[in-house]
């Protein structure tokens, strides 16, 4: 796609530090990590988000991240990262071309990827249970 | 597996307010949300994280997320959300049973699940590139 900066990537004509590459997907270093050593696992085939994909590149990229986990764990991590998918403006999607973010963790790090709780009130839970399973 | 709160809800042995269930893959709503709605994807066979799902499990565990988070937008997001799973001690992870939180994102919620950014020093992003290669 014109004007996506991953599309650039994929094709090559923007550099990217890369890990890792098949037919269906390519990962590459982020270059403003998170963490040092934050992997970016993109399926070549242009989608804006998960709802987007196809179900072979879906497959593809996830199969791609463990991968690219295991490698990153042995290389320099403690077996601990987060994979993070950000889809939508409301939830941080920076770049409109689908993207697995897999961000190594250690243990005196300063990433708060955490959340606070929020509480249903009495029932609230199953109503929005009901609601979902409707759309299921 | 003895002692393990997903296990005991997959077994019906503890309750949740489910929302979707194959042969592989049980999905309900967190009763601790970041944000209402959230939902959990869990493998029914035990595995402690990603590293230990097998890949007949990590395809149906993606696919169930697929699934849930369509199902989530359509009864009452806008189409934004961001899954993570947590996989380690250091990556915040808290039950020991492998899991995709699938967290609906609306424009004033206060959740912040963003990041700083690092910088690599010259040539290191290289030098990271590298070593994570070796174990690909």
């Amino acid at each position: 796609m014109e004007d996506c900066i991953f599309c650039k990537i994929v094709d090559g004509k923007i550099p990217a530090e890369k890990v890792y590459e098949d037919d269906k997907v390519i990962s590459f270093l982020d270059i403003m990590p998170a963490n040092k050593g934050h992997c970016l696992i993109v399926p070549k085939r242009h989608a804006a988000n998960l709802m987007e994909m196809d179900e072979d590149d879906l497959i593809s990229t996830i199969k791609a991240a463990k991968k690219v986990a295991r490698a990153l764990s042995l290389s320099f991590g403690n077996g601990s990262f987060n994979i993070v998918m950000n889809n939508g403006k409301e939830a941080g999607q920076l770049v409109n071309h689908a993207h697995i973010h897999i961000i190594p963790r250690f243990k005196k790090d300063r990433l708060r990827l955490s959340w606070s709780h929020l509480k249903y009130e009495e029932n609230e839970i199953k109503e929005y249970a009901e609601k979902i399973k409707k759309f299921i």
